[in-house]
């Protein structure tokens, strides 16, 4: 098998280097014909406990921090593990890049340098979410407020793809998140994105109501950023406080508390259900390469697993011959 | 005490007149001031289990259904429950109105007969949801697909003055739905709305996030009806989906299952906190008139709760002269 070269932000975690070379090891043996290069502080990439001389790195000095302006930073720090992997997947060296750092400077940077796909005017960021019976792509989640009714088809077409190529679904269904399945339902620009969706060659499902997006009935749950990063923060948030108000029912009477301990075994599983680090991160999508959006917090298995995001992906588009 | 008046429509709800008219009963019964006038087919509403003879029926003759076009049914039926009532209320006979028939007709019918508050240029549908420490209302959850800025400023105000009159909450803190808590954050109206509501006499606690919104630090969370119609019912789906999560796997063995047993009390307590029906109904605001849409699905709790909303909103209204 001809060899695959990944781009990986050594940096930009919370947890430092040391979970990315952890996870860039663990892809490598997943996929032998894996090539991870790692942008970041050599010294201290080679320093880490899970190094091993067959993974490459290329020096980085510096790091944007989330704190500092995307654009600015973007343009001033040349040197900095995110500018410098980016410019290594434009320059044909590598397939994707994986980065955990600033979600902003990512976004930016990756727009400017890797250039859209045909026919994309505005590349988006998704997330996969758990649903009863798999996964769901919701996007945008946050890198177009103000959107067109055609960037909302096209969030729907580079969505499916994706969902075809990573998540190997057939044929995916594409819903346009509304208030109602009425197709004259909705805001002005959902109106006509409705349109737009219809006549396209997706397999284009209609309205979809906020009930229906983590029903299992739909792949691709297509939004502007604004209403999908308010819904996906939501998400955390309610997920959240149910938790906290069911330990707070079990706790309150000495019965439940005997419950809960026999349960334990079933809320670990619910947990690892929402566990973000089994999908890996979120891949921004509608440029020529792929880039994936890792948490910040992401572990060895996250990023491992993000890694393996831009592995299929890549993979698929060399076999489908895009 | 001075009489209360509240028109109720006697027939919108699922359930029929039974549960409404034992709704009202039990209204009466906590609030000995007021005076109940039902609205809808006079001979069956009599012949309900929990009729007394001191409740006052007005006969409707027809019903608009959820399918039909609001403003079209609206035209037509005039002799309609929703409309009826509404009429009542808008010739000063009663303080507000509760009904649990479509809402579409509703709110149309409720714009048109009873006039915008002073200064309120769209009325909006608000939801009061859980949160850990208490209650929050979501405004607008569906009356105004596309909103001006100003539009929003003016759903803080409603909204606030509702849960300093309903929910009894001094000074409610009123946070502005968006994407980040920084001020430049946003689409372009949530930018401009948020300058309106810094420059508003309200307790503006600046912009929140998704996962902000049932924190229980804020009492009005603000959004365009879109946005808050797609995480309303989206609640609704997350909620059903996580607690078929949570079955499916203390189901999966002997011992969680003995201990879902035994948190059984645990979990009746978790869904009455969800339970819709200890609120009432949404409240339909910035209009002359408090308008109470309730649930479909409404038991006569429910309704109790729905007119009892209205009587205290009324009240307090009329302690502080409005």
């Amino acid at each position: 098998m001809e060899k695959l070269t990944i781009a990986i932000d050594a940096m930009g975690g919370d947890l430092g280097p040391a979970a990315v070379v952890e996870g860039a090891v663990m892809a490598k043996k997943a996929f032998p014909f894996l090539e991870p290069v790692l942008f970041g502080h050599e010294e201290t990439i080679r320093e880490t406990a899970a190094f091993t001389p067959d993974l490459q790195v290329i020096h980085a000095a510096t790091i944007i921090e989330p704190s500092e302006s995307p654009t600015l930073a973007f343009r001033k720090k040349k040197d900095s593990s995110i500018v410098m992997g980016l410019k290594y997947v434009k320059e044909g060296n590598a397939s994707g890049f994986v980065s955990s750092g600033s979600t902003g400077a990512l976004l930016t940077g990756a727009t400017i340098l890797l250039g859209r796909k045909q026919g994309i005017e505005r590349p988006a960021l998704g997330t996969v979410l758990p649903t009863q019976t798999g996964y769901v792509l919701l996007m945008d989640c946050g890198a177009n407020m103000d959107c067109k009714p055609s960037y909302l088809a096209q969030f729907g077409e580079i969505g499916a793809e994706y969902m075809q190529k990573v998540m190997d679904i057939k044929n995916p269904r594409v819903g346009l998140i509304n208030v109602g399945t009425e197709e004259e339902k909705g805001n002005v620009t959902t109106k006509e994105a409705f349109s737009l969706l219809k006549a396209s060659s997706l397999n284009f499902v209609g309205n979809i109501e906020g009930r229906e997006i983590l029903s299992g009935n739909i792949d691709v749950a297509v939004c502007d950023g604004f209403t999908g990063n308010v819904l996906l923060k939501f998400t955390e948030g309610f997920a959240k406080s149910m938790m906290s108000m069911i330990k707070e029912e079990l706790m309150s009477s000495p019965v439940s508390k005997v419950g809960a301990l026999l349960a334990k075994g079933a809320f670990k599983n619910l947990k690892k259900r929402f566990d973000y680090r089994e999908v890996g991160g979120a891949p921004f999508l509608g440029l020529n390469h792929l880039v994936i959006k890792a948490h910040g917090s992401s572990d060895a298995l996250a990023i491992k697993n993000a890694i393996r995001q831009c592995v299929i992906y890549s993979q698929k588009g060399n076999e489908n011959g895009i």
